[in-house]
């Protein structure tokens, strides 16, 4: 996962041919994947700690600063993490596990920090919904959900767990990539305000890079919206229209699912009891919540459009049934009259039939000299009335 | 954004010819802005001030008053500003700032004023919902949003942000022109009760006139939708009618999204306490909320109003097929069973079969001198009987 | 506003001919006008009393009673008024004035009767949803909505505002008919609970009128809905069937959001103080709560059926083009089958071609004696199979 | 009402042929017709007692039981009733009063027993939603509605009201049959619980006996909705089939109304002070709750039934059209271009021009000996073609 | 009831040819089972213990635990059960019956364990939604549904009542097979930490089983909503597609309507007070509780999926119609003119009509010696211009 999300808005543009495979789904795939993923860890004990299969080996990082001084290190072994912690105690530490996969380096930090079973199961879950929890009466336990708006319309997400202690702050996600390394940039420069404020205001400062990454999430759908109401009435609209809708609604559908518990556990911070979270903080806190106000706005709003988008799709198709069935009405409606007149010239209505004499009264148009181009005349006057008929009634051209 | 709402119920009469264009967009487009603004500040520090591309220089506007005096001017400087503010603790001020593009000014009103980094953003960031925060035990910080219905049928909205102090109101706007020169004209006028007053009442006009400001948009969309249903049963209707009535549903829900957080707004400050807000003040604010709610109601109103507008272009869309279908079944139902009887006649069967002699069972009536005329006059009785039978079903009427 | 509710189910029967412009309509030109009114006196002070152009002139009309006696009388003048009700202070008074016209008069009556001018404002205004205030400690301030269906289907609402007073009840209404004449004959009468309750008890008796009211409002709809439902199949539809159902949908819509203030306003009567509202009083109340949600109820209940109606409306509609299908495919599939034989045989490939001699296989049919009864026969034949087929699936008989 | 509910499930079954009338009417009637009820007590005083129109005469009923005996008798006259009230303090006693239509015995029980004229009011009114009010400190008023499926499939409610006394429990019913039987042959019984419980507790058992015979309503609902899924598919589908989805629809419609206040009122009754509700009766209150939840959650079981139906219906709708134009298309397509190919060969392009010469190239085929048969040929191998492009496309299969 | 899920994904493709009855059937039978249930104890006592039909010879067993030990035994009667747990006062146990079958089993039950009759009749109920009751001061009584998802689609489930005490859990369900075995395996392990911790503890590991199974039922729903969405656009799609949609969606509603009060139960759990659950139990129901939020976050999402997939399956519907009127469009376009020129060649006007001489305007392209050639090259052109037109037009290719 990157700060640079690319751009979708782009995307379909250069779909390959075939793209009408599962690509367009718009099942929640993220949905079943994680109920799978449930279902491999039923019957085991609650708080027993399990190495998904395929979990990248542990990667740790150490930053530790006071106000003057800043260190940033990837540490080889949890050794080595340890003694430069311990070493430390006056600094503060930003200790940054990626990736889950050693059982034993687990179940050392579990201990050495004193985390209990239970958070660090959610920990390598991996799908635990953004939440807060307080133990040891003042350290917080937070989950934060990062998303990622991928190249084929996907949003990805990652979870961010994030652990306070008294001068220490430490975090665990499954991947080496994430979007916080705007914050490392803000935490070397000299000025910065992070260094100056206690570790929670580093948690703090963690979850707002995680909402504020949820814009650019948010601004791509927008773009990819907007580019599917225009192409709806193109001429050779494209196909399975209605997929890429639907599955752009999945995309929103989920973002809300992962925002809104991100609001609430805001919200949660925000009642805390002063010597948890003080006051200065929860101002900070305020203002995040705000920001996850706007973005679970933003969503309904693209929800809105998405109905509105399905709304126009569906009156456009019945629109093109409409005009199919304008240009079988037209043709039909002035060939089959003039058929007909054939038709009737085309009879064998007999003039003179030999043993009974001559019928007079038999088609005498037949053997008039203006007879065929007297027909043409009648023919091209019935198909102008109809045209002019049409033409009054707004049939012969476009209209939506 | 000017008090006099420009009469967007007659824009589409003079709409260009090819205005199908993203002019009828029903997309959010404000929100994706919203969202893309909120991205370029990613990474930064909370509370840092971001002066956004293309804002205006500032203007700087004091009006002073007391109960039987008031001067109005334009300070051309800060300094001349703030030494006009300093010689008259005795007088109430308010000090109304236009345009954010000067950075060191705003920091320097910002450290003068007493105001939290935080809030400056929210004023700098122009897209803060609808909010009340005290501070300083005592001071509000409230931000409202300035709504206009434009010619080309969007809703616009600026950002009204409003701090109150002992004696004076701060405002921030990023325009010059704004919606409050009625509470100016109020102000100069001798009697004005606002004179006589708390700042804190200066605060509740303005936020008044903001809320009253949102009555003209409203009847502007008002009028378009009872537009809209008129032109819906227009023989020729216009192209593209379901973009037009999905736009202003947007626009509808683009209200709401504002207004809601407004009577929130308005609801919290009902809360405050006594001394924040004395119960002389609050009673003003009741009202307010009154008004406030009447807008909302209006709002819903006028999304029933869209969704019996969407049923109704539907059926109508639907009923417009059915009467392409009517014209080809009455042409075909009428034609092709005439067709028939004159193919009937036109067959060849041969009377004279020359080497096998006669055959009088075929065709007799080719050679009847009463034939083409009896096949006429069967025809036209066709004809009648199905005419009568369509008139009787009612579909050679107009039915909707 | 007259308490007999004209028969609006009557109605359509008797619409002109040309009913289908604006009578029909379904936007809510109530909220409309409504959004306008409050654009007229954007800019004026809080509290500034306005009368609107057409208020009608004031009739002035006092009730005084005790539980002995009652007089009643319609004032000439507001000081004929203060007279008798400064005159008899051992007396309960219910002072009615309908008709806004007159600025002085309404100013006199807010500085006798200690009316706060953000009150006299929502009276004057006369668009307040209903509400209640206290005010003077134990004073109440109540809005209700009296409705009325008017014979073109629309609700028609009037705000009637009451103020309480230690022996007296102040009302405001700007028509000068009301639907309280019940409420007044109940007065008269010798027994009247009325007389020997507090002034609080006439102002519920006031409320209970005005909620009372809402059912004959409820039962009107409920009768046109049923003529709806039953016109809807009728063979010759009338026009615009949509518009009328989405125009009284429009009407309930209205209904509600007129009645849920009410609800809203007795539940906060019922949580006011015992020293406001009495529990003798609140009992009173509390039933006609439960008379306001009965008319929630069936509001409810209405919008429901208009839903089904809809979706029938809309089957319908699909329904009556399946119709027009069947007809074209009938007649279609039987006709153009036969042109096809006839067709045939109308060939011309020739059994004697001159130069090269006889071509036996050449339409033998032709020249055989049976040829042309035989064809008729098939002919026949195909027909009848035909109609079978359709028969069978059903087609040939009607079905909804 | 009787217990014993009608299988409405057999009913469409032998609905008479010419059902489509007011049967099957999906407009609330029962509630038109209570507007219509309300209208009629328009500006009565609150609390009056009215007879309506057509009240059966009142029948009292007394129970009077210990834990030992039981008498059971009805009176012939109220005196006769209070006689036997009166002498046996020491017995516990249920007064069943069945019909409203004697007003001075409404009064007299109003007087004996110390109701409140609002609460007779809403006995007498008969469509008082269910509710509890505590009066005289420490007695209940519950008002319960019982249902009863009728075998047109309405959904038939009548008002159980109870009033709880120290040694007796008062109940008023409109009609002689109820649904009560069921506890009248367990009091019977001798080791009945109810016996040896308080008054209250036989308050709790009438409630629970209106509860439970929500169920048979319930599941006589969902038989029908069964048979009507089944017959969706049918060859020749009855007429109105939607009428009847929306009329079952309304009749679950109403249940929910009739039950949610009844679910209310359970869960007030749970939150009354010990002193009215002691705690060994709020357990069997408790578990009334549950049942009422349960017939809840059957009712949205049942209305995402109803949905899920009418989506069916509708596709089905738009499904036998699309089978209307796949025999119009199939035949059009097959027969139009072979009615060309015989039409071609009826011109009469001639070979000998006698005064010009012969024109050899002019339809050399008709002069050819294999023309006709070539020509046939030809057209058995189009029909073929067709015949086996539309056999893969599956549209000569049913699809649904 | 097993652990292993089927895998209901794979059904459909191995559904019989038959399968179009009853098995698609949308209603939810089991609510209609469960009112008629309800409806066989009409007029019981509450709390009268009814065994219903076919209920199971119940089973009893027994594992006894401490910290060290495990017995395992199915005990044969109910009295050596009964010994085995009187002898060990200083073990744990959990006392496992399933099946009822056993009337005067279950009042021993009841009486031994001191169950509320109320308790016991919501265990043979086997309808109870999950709850949690407190009783005797600090023991609780939880009900939990079991589901699975059938190999037919069906979600089947059943109820798992939970009795907590002192030193025992005592556990009822109807079925010998559950989902229970994971935690049996569990006990069995020597380092079990159930065998360490409180009775309470028991009744938490076995929710905590029951919800964990929650999750196969959704990833097999997941399954099957993909595979469906994928069959949608097959071009042979399977009959009654919507029937299986809404099938799922049934089954969807159904575990949301199982899942909810699961939910409730548990936060009911939180809120209780710390003598009856203690602290560091909470911990674990707490982690519970997120269990049960993401199998209902996962319900709605699938919800949304089925609501998607309605959409595009009506969309794809009337996709199909379009593509069927485009084929009788192009063929009627095309060939029905050519029949008109067919037609207007095969007429008879003459040449020459003997009594009155020649008429040389009377189709003279009959005698021309290019005449038919010309004919058949003008056809050819118009064929190639409409088929030109119709492939701008985007018709002849797919699109959807």
């Amino acid at each position: 996962m990157t700060p640079q999300t690319p751009s979708p808005a782009l995307g379909p543009a250069s779909e390959p041919a075939n793209a009408d495979g599962p690509a367009y789904s718009f099942t929640d795939r993220e949905a079943t994947l994680q109920a799978r993923k449930q279902t491999e860890t039923l019957g085991q004990r609650p708080g027993a700690l399990v190495i998904r299969e395929g979990a990248l080996p542990p990667r740790l990082f150490l930053i530790s600063y006071d106000e003057q001084t800043l260190t940033e290190q990837e540490c080889l072994s949890y050794d080595e993490l340890w003694a430069s912690f311990q070493a430390h105690p006056e600094l503060r530490h930003w200790i940054d596990v990626r990736g889950y996969g050693d059982l034993a380096l687990m179940e050392r930090l579990m201990h050495d920090f004193a985390l209990h079973p239970l958070q660090m199961e959610d920990v390598l879950g991996d799908f635990q919904r953004a939440k807060v929890d307080v133990f040891d009466n003042n350290r917080l336990f937070l989950v934060s959900r990062m998303t990622d708006f991928t190249s084929d319309l996907e949003i990805d997400d990652d979870q961010l767990s994030i652990f306070t202690g008294p001068n220490y702050v430490l975090t665990f996600q499954d991947d080496y990539d994430d979007c916080l390394n705007s914050l490392r940039v803000r935490l070397r420069s000299n000025f910065s305000q992070i260094k100056r404020k206690s570790s929670l205001y580093l948690a703090y400062a963690l979850s707002d890079v995680v909402i504020d990454h949820y814009f650019p999430t948010m601004a791509a759908i927008g773009d990819y919206i907007e580019g599917l109401e225009e192409r709806i009435f193109s001429e050779r609209r494209e196909r399975r229209m209605l997929n890429r809708i639907l599955r752009i609604k999945k995309d929103i559908v989920r973002f809300r699912r992962l925002v809104y518990p991100e609001r609430d556990k805001i919200s949660e911070i925000l009642r805390l009891p002063e010597e948890v979270v003080p006051e200065d903080v929860k101002v900070f806190f305020k203002d995040l919540y705000d920001h996850a106000m706007q973005a679970l706005d933003l969503a309904e709003s693209y929800r809105e459009n998405i109905t509105s988008l399905t709304e126009l799709f569906l009156s456009d198709q019945s629109n093109r049934m409409n005009e199919v069935m304008k240009v079988l009405t037209i043709i039909s409606a002035i060939f089959i009259p003039l058929s007909f007149v054939a038709g009737v010239y085309g009879m064998n209505f007999q003039r003179e039939a030999p043993p009974a004499g001559p019928n007079p009264l038999n088609m005498p148009e037949l053997y008039s000299p203006w007879g065929y181009p007297g027909v043409l005349a009648f023919m091209t006057l019935m198909v102008a009335g109809q045209l002019y008929y049409f033409w009054r009634k707004g049939w012969l051209g476009k209209q939506r």
